[in-house]
C-alpha cells in the first residue's frame, strides 16, 4: 500500500505514527503542499478534495481523511475495540479533532511556522488562540480523569489528537498550562515502536 | 435514550432524519443554542465542548458528536456495512462533510438565515461561497457516477451530507449548478420513512 503525505502535516503524521506502531509495510510518496503538488491534474484524479493523506490500496482503491484511514489500518487492532460504543466514542473525539482542535492549532502553527506570521494574518492568529486553548481544555478535563482520551487504554482517538498536539508550541500554545496533556504526550512519546514527526 | 437538540441545526436533523429511517424511540430535548443553552453549567456537564447534538444513553453514557453518533445509531442496520475499508470511506465523506463542507454551508447559512447577513459580517459569507462551491463540485463529481455517495447503496455518508446540502440555497448556494446533487436530494426527499427539518 502507499500512502502520499506530507511529514510536516499533523494530519499525515497519523498515518506515519500509526503504521509504525502497528508495523504496517507501506510505500510513502512524498507529497509537498506548499510546492502545490496537491493541485495538480494527477493529484487530483486521485483525490478531487485535493487534501492529503491519502491511501492507496495495492488493488488501486483509494481512502482519503486522515482518520477514515486511521480507522481502516486500525481495524483488528487493539487501538480499534470491536464495541459499537468504544468505536463510536472513538470517532467522537476524532470528530472533535477536525472541527474543533485543527482548525486552530493547526492552522495557527501553519501560520506561524510556515508563513512566517505575516502581518496580514496577525488578527486571524490571534482568532486561533481562543479556539485551541478551548480544545485544549477539553483534553485536560478528560486526560485529568483518565490516562487515556477513551479511557485506561490507548486508542486511535489519541493518535488523532496526539499529531497537533505535540506540535501546538509551535502555533504559539503555551502547553505547560495543561499538565495533564502534557503527561499523556509523553506517555505516547515512550512507547517502544513510537516514531517523531519529520 | 434521551437526543438534546436543535431542530434547526443540520447536525442535529442527522439524528432525527436516521431515528426516522431506522424507527428508532427516542426522547428528544429541545436545546436553543441562540438562547444560549448550550453554555450553562449544566450542559457542559454533560458536554464540554459545549455542542449539540449529544445522545444520552438510558444507562447515562453520553455521545457527542452528530457523526459519531450515527456510527453508534446505525450499527448493524443497512446504512453502516460491516467491511471495514466500505465503513472507513462512509468515514471519509462525513469527515469530509465536517471539515470541507460544514464550515461554509452551514456557517454561511447561519449568518444569512440566522443573522440576517449584518454587515461586519458580510466578508466572511462572501468567503465561504468559494469553500461551499469546492465542496459541492467534489459531491456533484460522485453523485455523476453513483447514486449514493459511496456507491449503488444509501449509506451514513448520505445522511451526514444531505443535512446541510438539502438547505445549502439558505446560506447562498444555488443548486441548480449540481443536477446530480440535485437528483440525489431528491431520492433522499422520497424515501417512504423519510422527515423533514424542522
Amino acid at each position: 500500500m502507499r500512502v502520499y503525505g506530507d511529514e510536516q502535516s499533523g494530519n499525515c503524521y497519523k498515518i506515519k505514527l500509526l503504521a509504525s506502531l502497528l508495523d504496517i509495510p507501506h510505500e510513502w510518496v512524498s507529497i509537498d503542499i506548499l510546492a502545490g503538488d496537491t493541485r495538480t491534474e494527477a493529484f487530483l484524479a486521485l483525490n478531487p478534495a485535493g487534501q492529503i493523506p491519502l491511501l492507496e490500496l495495492d488493488d488501486g482503491r483509494l481512502l482519503a481523511e486522515s482518520n477514515a484511514i486511521l480507522n481502516y489500518l486500525a481495524d483488528g487492532s487493539a487501538y480499534l475495540p470491536t464495541d459499537a460504543f468504544a468505536r463510536a466514542k472513538i470517532l467522537q473525539w476524532q470528530f472533535f479533532e477536525q472541527y474543533s482542535h485543527e482548525p486552530y492549532i493547526a492552522v495557527a502553527r501553519f501560520i506561524n511556522k510556515y508563513l512566517d506570521l505575516p502581518d496580514g494574518r496577525k488578527d486571524e492568529y490571534a482568532a486561533k488562540q481562543q479556539g485551541g486553548h478551548k480544545a485544549l481544555r477539553v483534553m485536560e478535563r478528560q486526560l485529568a480523569e483518565t490516562p487515556y482520551l477513551c479511557g485506561p487504554d490507548m486508542t486511535l482517538a489519541d493518535i488523532s489528537l496526539y499529531a497537533y498536539t505535540h506540535v501546538a508550541h509551535e502555533g504559539g500554545f503555551e502547553l505547560s498550562e495543561y499538565p495533564a496533556v502534557g503527561r499523556w504526550l509523553r506517555r505516547i512519546a515512550d512507547l517502544p515502536a513510537y516514531v517523531g514527526m519529520a
